[in-house]
Parts: structure tokens; sequence; C-alpha cells
């Protein structure tokens, strides 16, 4: 008889959503993908031709769809602003839960979603920081285990977006809690693994400017960002984002030790083909950071689905990702107040509380 | 209603048998696995564990097999020896046939499978040159062909193993064909799709030494092989084969054009990830032929299912898997006899028939 | 009649001494080296056999060897401590003078030499800022100049060490001025060319760690630096420099426009060998500052040794070393008291003065 | 005293000549160029301009300037046609002899030269390889001779030049000896260094096509060859060479042993500059063969000066230079009458003789 199957809905078919629900489909081997919401009718459209053919059930009503009989797990890929919710309705409804990336941009949001799974420990509940199941990634974080770079003292990490002409971010920067949160939320995961999942942040720091899309200070936002976090312990990370990389999506990170270096991705590539031409030898990356974590995606769904039906450890903790956008917050707020922000051993903010002006400006 | 899938049986289920059943197990969204085949108790056992679960029905007798209800289609990948003899008893028996390269060591072989195929023009019978499937050389061929680098005019190709001390290689070598039937066959067939299905080979010449496995002159094979394919209307491919490659499988390819060159896999790696030691910065690359052409078979899965079921045409024709056995073999006769062969414009051998010694000596 | 040529001395024989000694001596073609100063005993027996053959006259005191016939140009190379004496003493002896970076450690010593230079304007007064004139960055700039990035707007450089167990630069950080004054200078005037010269500091702030030599600190010193630099008018430069690269020296950068990227050794190489063996494929890397900017020194040595005999405006301004005094002075500050350090549109600092505790203590 | 230095003559001041003439007068420290012959108006007005004015005697008679009161050394850079009789000419007037590649295009006239030199055994005669002299091949050869790779087995190397789309070498081809013998007989020279000057050829084989001179027919030549050298005692060379490289000179070499692979210019590049643009990731490659080799030809330069003066052995023997042209005539000579030619175990030839239709026709 073949191994049992996870009956599993998505909420969100967006451009992720509909990546993962694809994923979950055709190339997770122990998922059944029942059911699917989404409020948006052109996304309910794509769906009834990508996705109700094979039997899945759609739904445009969130609560309705939690209702699906025999439904045990939810992949919540909606909108930022109502990952939370969503995350913690499902988990009240007795479901697993693999929730996209950050859980909420504000640190209580976050915490919130884990108190909900703490409630609940015979759940899964994750959230999909996508390259903890990224094959270099992991390669990296076994080699730096085992101890090949000496301590991992430095630690530098950039999500880089290929510069979108048409200013979608900026419209999409009023929520996403800014670059920090958005993008370096990543790195910023990256940090925390690699250095360990209880390292706490003695300081962050951090500036940006908007260099193509000065609109974005209306959301206290930047189009390029550089920020340093101290760790107690002696350890730095440095990260960097952009929205304006002419080339395409370059995610990076190296990880420096005592003993050695590593790096991912420091030379990006769509592919294996280099073209020699007569203004010189080029080669293409790729257009966006679906391009680049592909197959993580794919690693992602198979793995969450696995530890549900087994029962099995999930690679990482939710807590981490309450301490990702605690950093990423402070980052994001340093950014806008100018201020370094120092936190004590335990990880107490010692810098009082900023109190942006009535209008966000950088 | 979800799609129709493929009712498909496997034959073979060694190192690449097992690996294609998997794919067609898991990774083949419209493929319905429903019987294996192997002579091999051992293999047998292996697909007790991995494949049975999963409803596939196994058999130790390849005729039985084929007589499994509903069955639509068939994917040889048993010893190279029988690719031609299952190949055609699957065509006779009514089933779609994807066989593993080379159909046969021998231009007749080969030839007996695409003389069934054409008798049966409604069934879909394949070669599996993996390399066609692969995302960079499908990249390189479509920029050619909108004439990036203008005149394709000099094609340099390699298939080269990492070293085995085993020396698994040598057994194998005597049912192999030799290194240019076994190995470059790839390179020849790319040469025939960046070239054109329809090139015709003016001469070759081959030469080859037993650097680490002399004991392979019984077979009359070397461990590394240069080969040189002139065709005609001015095109060369030259072509590089080995068997101890010390880092790992590196299979490459260079198209050298009038306007340009595209180069494929110039710089193996495994991964995206670089170590920067005290010996200085080091990156590893795959070990073997699967590691680097993974996905490729997945593709290959897919899309010859996908053809099966929707009657859409094959990437590429069968007769090129004579054609390539035709240069392969004659490689290889050059490298055993010494002589370069010549053919004429239509493709007609010119040099006489080369009668080996009683007991092959290179 | 041959071009005349620059009668020049050389003060100071150390390791970067003596290569300037024996550059001006054999690859400099216009000069005539005639005179090399050291204090040191073994410099001198050094200098016996490799510059004295060549008709160079040794000293011990550096005024007497001011007060050589016929000197028109003094290079000075000896400890950072001395460099403004010792230049300003040159200049006031009516010499040409190429002034080993920095100038000085602080702002004061270093602008004492644009004050001296400024009073002789008919002297050529340089510091040896060497990259200026490495071929690689002299590309860089002229295609960023030529406006193929667009606006440049991000800047990441690193000037890294390759780890030194010895810990020689121990006992050297207490006269250096700290890790970003000694090593991130480099990439302080780097930004300061690439932006502009005139470009004015906004902010800095930076923080260390002493991951390999705990005893940096009793010198207010780290063996890891990041920093970051804003610039009024939206440029942001972030700066590593470390001291314990375990595959040797790696000085990058990278200038991140509105349009594009330029990256100058990304991927750094000894020379064009690559080495496949079992572990994977390796390539060495420059075990030190001059194993990279070899020809740099060179080309150095020419153009100011030109620019003395031919009247030629030096390559760049003498006032850019105080500039880059200034902000290197002013991130190390940053790193010792914890905080970031703010200047107003003229440059002017806004942030208070720090009083450092009595023991520098980080 | 400073140490002696070698008065030197240089033959020839075209493209290379200039730069010889160049490195001999600024770039050897030993050197003393006194002295330079062409028999062109052009060149003697550059000759007026950069060397005249650096004591360099300039003459229009080869014969004329042999006779220079003091002279002791010449470079022979002129036309091939004329290089074995200006060295003999040299050698018989007592002259050090540096000779540019190939000494002829012929193996006998390669000879003529080597016994004049075996006649005047005080007196260094040397041919021009240049890349002897080049760090990395340097470093490369060193590696291997340590061990570093096993026993060197197959054998890859290519001299591919920029597309010149004047045609220039079209005319060369008529006394350049053909592709084999004036690029590959770098490639050829390298063999012969890596694999042992004591090496034997068993056979060799080419074959080329006009792929965008078509006029080179005419001369027995091609604009891309591929040719293979098989060595006695189980070594293999292939080369390959071309005219028509898009994005510049592209000289590169790969040596692979039982036990690893060293790989030279594998990734060749202009500097150390990456461009990321919308188009993706582009780096320059040199357009010239003396931009890749620039700095070989000043150490070439001062290694002959060493060794003439102070009776140091040259780096490697003059008959290397005889059994190069050797193997370049008999692959010429393949190439055009598409036979493989053999040789027995002296390297004596057994192939017979090929004479050549009245008009050479490929």
């Amino acid at each position: 008889m073949a191994p049992r199957k996870l009956k599993t809905a998505i909420s969100g078919l967006g451009r992720m959503g509909a990546r993962h629900a694809l994923n979950f489909l055709h190339r997770t081997p122990r998922c059944d993908l029942i059911a699917a919401f989404s409020p948006d009718p052109k996304e309910i459209a794509w769906a009834r031709t990508n996705l109700e053919p094979y039997g899945v059930h759609l739904y445009t009503n969130y609560d309705e769809m939690l209702k699906h009989p025999g439904l045990e797990a939810v992949v919540v890929a909606t909108a930022t602003t109502v990952h939370a919710e969503q995350a913690i309705k499902a988990i009240k409804a007795n479901k697993h839960c693999l929730c996209e990336k950050p859980l909420s941009t504000t640190v209580q949001g976050s915490q919130s979603v884990v108190d909900a799974a703490k409630a609940a420990p015979h759940l899964k509940v994750m959230c999909g920081f996508s390259r903890r199941f990224d094959a270099s990634y992991r390669d990296a974080f076994s080699r730096i285990d085992d101890g090949s770079i000496g301590r991992p003292s430095v630690f530098r990490s950039q999500t880089c977006d290929k510069l979108d002409p048409s200013g979608f971010f900026v419209a999409y920067a009023e929520f996403s809690g800014g670059i920090f949160v958005d993008c370096n939320i990543h790195d910023i995961d990256l940090a925390l693994w690699f250095y360990g999942q209880d390292s706490i942040v003695k300081s962050v720091v951090a500036v940006g400017i908007t260099a193509v899309q000065p609109e974005l200070r209306r959301h206290g936002d930047v189009d390029n960002g550089v920020g340093i976090i101290e760790f107690w312990g002696g350890k730095i990370a440095y990260l960097y984002s952009s929205r304006m990389m002419a080339a395409g999506q370059h995610d990076m990170t190296e990880v420096i030790g005592t003993e050695g270096k590593i790096t991912v991705n420091g030379n990006p590539s769509t592919n294996l083909v280099e073209m020699s031409e007569p203004t010189g030898i080029r080669r293409e990356i790729p257009g966006d950071y679906y391009g680049r974590f592909r197959e993580a995606f794919v690693t992602e769904a198979s793995e969450f689905t696995e530890a549900c039906l087994e029962n099995l450890k999930l690679p990482f903790k939710l807590t981490g990702a309450v301490q990702a956008v605690k950093i990423g917050a402070a980052l994001q707020e340093s950014l806008r107040s100018g201020k370094k922000i120092e936190f004590d051993e335990t990880g107490r903010r010692l810098t009082e509380e900023w109190v942006p002006p009535a209008k966000a400006k950088l």
C-alpha cells in the first residue's frame, strides 16, 4: 500500500502562492492538494485551469476552506498583512501550517502565531524561510557546523532584486514592513541559523537611500539599505538589500570564520551557459527570487509534508521567525530614526523607543 | 477531472534504472508507474521497498511484464546489450517506448529499432539522450538557432567520468561498445543536434591511451580517447572522453561560430558553495553523470509522457540515434585500426572495412 | 639625447620601502635612484647588496640624505608615525615628494603635509594610494565615469589580509591608527575617487570584533571591522577589513549604480592556474597586498616621476588624503565609542567629540 | 659598481619587434640596447622617436648593424622568412641571439640555426617561445613536475586569435607556414615542455576549415584547425587554433594526469573588472596575443640577458624548436593531404612523403 498522503490546502494564489500550489500538487509525492483559497477572481480563474482539473476544491472564503472535510494542513501564502491571522485560524482549526515569511511585519504579530502554535504542540507550524531548504545553503551550513571555517565571526548577506521599472514595489512598500523586514529578513534568518538560533543581538544600525524610487520615502522605506547587526559574543552580520540590480536577482552570503570562509552564490548564473561575443564573455543571472530558489521551494513542500505525516521535528523552530522580525524591524527603525539601537546581554532593548514624526521622512 | 495519466512500466532497476523509476513514480505528474521488471534479485529487493508500496507491480520476466493489463509505455533502462531487443519487443507489443542510449552498440542493432518503430508510426519511440533535456543545452541550442554565434563551425565536447579506482568500467567495457560509443555518443548526438540532424560525416579519426586501466586493451578500449569528426560543409567536431577525472564528472561543450562562441558547463560545480581555505579557494564538482544531469532526466520523463498522452511530436528523431552510433562506432574502429575513415558526400563509407586481428590490440 | 631622469631618493627600506626602491631603480625608466635612507642596520645591509652596486648612496640620517647633491625627489616609505614629518622636511628642502599612505593617522598630521605642500606649489606632492594606479581600478573608474552604471549609489569595498599567525600586527596596531585608518583608508580613498573628491560625509558608524587577536583591544583596535559611511546626496559606502583571511589577501570593491554594477576583483587569483584535484577545483590567491598590487606600484613610480619631470598634473589631489584620514579616524572612533557620528552638509561634525576612557576598551 | 649590462641590438621593429625593443630598452635592467635594424622606413620613423633619444643607433642594413662596436647580442624579431638567416649571421658574427619563433617554417631551416649554434657553444642562442616565461605556465609546470597531477597523459591546448575582419592574416599565410606552424607551434612547444623534451611523436593528424576566409585555401591554410599528436609512451596532445574568436584572444592549456588536471587560462579576462548590466554579467578578454603575454616578454628579455652576461644555462634547449617545427609542419601536411602521418619509436617518419598537387587545395 502506498504511503499515506497529507490532505493539504493552500491560501493565496498570487505570484508565490501559485508556485506553491503547483509544487504541492505535482512535485510533493506525499501531498494531496485538496483545496485552495483566494479572494481574487483572477487567481481563482487561474486555479480553474491549473488546479481544479486535478481535484483541488476552490474557495473564495478562507474560513469555509478550513472546514473542508479531511483537511490536515494549510499553506498560507497570501499578502503579508494577513499571514498571522490566517496562520492562527488554521492552528485553531487544528491544521498543520506552513506560513510564508514573515509571520508578520511586527514582533507582536509574529509572537501571536508562536503563542497559538505553543498552545497546539501536536501541530507542525513552520515559517517559510525558503533558503533553509536550498541545497547550497544546507551544504554551507553543514560544512560550517563541521568546523571547516573555525568559529564563524563575520557574516555578510544580501537580498537584491532586479530593478523593476514598473515601480510595483512602491505600493507594496506600504505594507511590507520595509526593505529590512521584507528582503533582509532572509539574511537575518540565515545569520541566526549560521550563528545559532540562540544568538543575542547587541546592536543594530542601518542606513539607506532612494536611488531610483524617491516615492518610497512616503512609507519610510528605501530602495537600497545597508545594515549592521552585532551579536553578543563577538559576532557581526552586515547586510545589503537593493531593489535596483540591473543584471537580475543576486542573493548571496558569505560566512567568515577564524579558519576559512564559505561563500554561497558569489557568482550568480541562470544556468551553465556562457556566451563569448564581440563585447566579451557574458552570462545571465536569474530574473527573480524564484529563479534562484525554485528547487528550495520544492524541498520545503516535501519536508513540511513529511514532518506532518510522520510527526518529525521541523528543520528549524518557529520562534526564530520572531527573532528575525525583531531584528529586521529594529534595522528598519534605525534606518528611519538615524540612530543605532542597543540591546543588553539578554536581548532587552536599551535604546529608548523611537517615536516617528507625524509623517515619516528619511 | 484530472488529466489522464500514462500507464508505464520500467525495465531494468540498476543504477540508472532505479533513478528513472523514481522519477517516473514521483516526479512525472502525468505518469502512472504500474510495473517494473528486473532479472536481478537485488534490484527486485530494492523495488519491494521503493516501488511496490506505491502500487508498482514487480516482474522478473520482461515478456510477462509486457502483458500487464492496460500498459501503454515502457522505459528500457537495462544493460546496453538488450536495449534493442527489449525496445523492439515493446514496440511489437504496441507500447510507446523510451529506450536508454545507445539503442545498440552497432549500427545494425540500432537500425533494427528504427525499423520496428517505422512499422508502428502511431507509437512514440525515443532514445534517451538525456542532454537534449538539459536546460543549459536547450538554452545554448536556442541561442545558436537564433543566430547569436553566426554559423556554428567548430564543436568541442567531452564526457569525462570521475576516476573510479574500483576499475568497474573494465568489465563493463566488454559490452559497452567502447568509450566513443558509451561516453562520446552523447557528444556526437549533441553535434548532430547543434549542426543539424542531416549533417553528413566526412571523416573520423581517433586515438586513445590506457593511462590507468591497461586491462581495457583486452576489449579494444581505452580510458582516454580523443577523436575528430569532419562533416561535409565545413564543420568540425572534436571530442574527448576520459575515465580518470580526479575532481569528478566534467561533461562540457563549446560551439564556436563565425560570430561568437557558446560554452555549456565550462566551469563545473556541484552547487553554489565556494570554500576559502588556507590552500586557496575551492569548489566541488558532481561525482557522476547523474549529479550533473539530474533535472534533465526529470524533464525527459515528463516530456516523453506528455508526448505519448497527447500525441505530440517528440523533441528529436529516433533516426539520429543510428547516426550517432554510426559515428561513434567508426571512431572506435579508428582508435583500434589507427586509420582515418572517410565518407563521401552521401555519407557512404569510402575507407574499406577494417578487419581486426584475431585478438584486439591497441 | 635620452630624456632627462629624475634624481630620486627613498626613505625607509622595510618591506614596502625595499619594493619601492627596486621599482624606482629598475622599473621606472625616467628615474635615477641616487640615494636611500634607513635607520635600521638590517635594512642598510640589504641595501649594500641590492642598491649600492647600482650607484645608490646609502644614508642612516634622513636630514643628511636630503642634502645629497642634485636630489630632486623623495619617496617616503618609512613607518607611518614619521610620514608627515619626513614629507614636510622634504618639501621644505624643495624636493618633490611621494609619501606612502596614510600621510598621518590624524587629520591634523595629514593637514600639516597639505599645508606644507600648499606653500610650495611648484613641487609635486602625492600620497601613495597605490590602488589609484591599478589597471583594473582605472578601468572601473573610466567605465563609471562614462556613465555605464548610471549614478553610482552604493559602494562596497574591503581590505582583507591573510591571517598572520605570528600576530605581528598586534604590536603594529599601537601606531597604525587602527584597522579603519590602516586598511580601510584605501577603500575610503576609492570611495572618494568613485563618488567624486568633493563628496561630503554625512555619517559614519563602525563595529568590530577581535576574533583571533584579543590583544588588539589594548590599542582600541580589532581584527575584523565593518563600517558604513553615508555621504550627502544619497550615497553610501560600506566597508569591511579583516586580518584573518585564511586563503590570502582579498581586496575587492563593487560599485552599484542605478543602471549597473562594476566589481573589481570579485574572484581573486594569484595567476591563471586552476587545479582539479580529488577534493575539487582550486585556485590560489595572493598572500599579501603586494601580490595583488605589484604592477600598480610600478605604474605609481613611473607616473610620479613623469609628473615631476614634465610638470604634469598629478592624477589626484593631496587634499583627498586628509579627507580619507578624517573618515577613517571617525570610523575608528565610532568603533571605540559605539556611537554613530554625524556631520552637517558642509562636512562639519555634529556629534560631540568622544572622550575615551582612561584605558581604551572595546 | 653597477652590474655590467649586455650591449644588445634588435632586428625588426614591426608589431612584435617594437614591443621587444621597448622591453629591452626600459624593462630589462641589465640590458643596454644600443642598436636597432629595420628595412622599413615607417619602422625607422617610429624608432627615431622612441629609441634614438635613448641612445639606440638605427640601421637600415642588418649586416652593418652586426658590426656595431661592442655589440654582444642580437634579438631577431623580423618576418619569419628571414629568422633563420639573420640568426645564423648573428651567431657567425659571434653574437648571442634570441630569435623569435619559429626559427623557420621548415625543419631544415630550423635545423640550420641549431647547427650554427652548435658550432659556437660559447654563445647563448634561444628561440623566443614566450609562453615558457609566463608566470602561470611556469607555475603549472612546476606543479606538474612536483607530481601533483600524477603522470601527465592528455594535453589540450589552443591558440585562438580575435577575429580580424581586415583579413590581414590571409596575405600573411603565404609565408607563415600555416596555422599549425604559426599558431599551434606554441602549443606544440608547451606539449614538449610538459611531456619532456625527449618525447617522441608517434602520429599526427589534422583537419581544418575556412569558416571566415576562404582565400586561405590558396595557401593551403585554414582559419580553424584541429590536430591530434600521439607520443610514444601513451601520451596525447590535441590542439585547436582559430583566427575567428569573437571575444578576443584565448590561448589556454589543460594537462590531464592520472591524479589531477591543471588548467592555464581556462577563463580569460583582460583584468579584474566584471560588469553587471541589464544583459547579464560580462568581462572583457585581451584583444591580442601581447595582451595575454605582456609580462612573459619582459621576463624573457631579462632572463636571456642574464644568461648571456652570467653564462647561465638557458631555460630550454634550442633543439626543441626543431622538434616543434617538425610536428607543426607534419600537422599542416596532414591538414592538406587528409592523411594521418606516422612515426616509429625513434621518431623516424613511416608514412611516405606527400607530394602536393600542383595547386594546393583543401
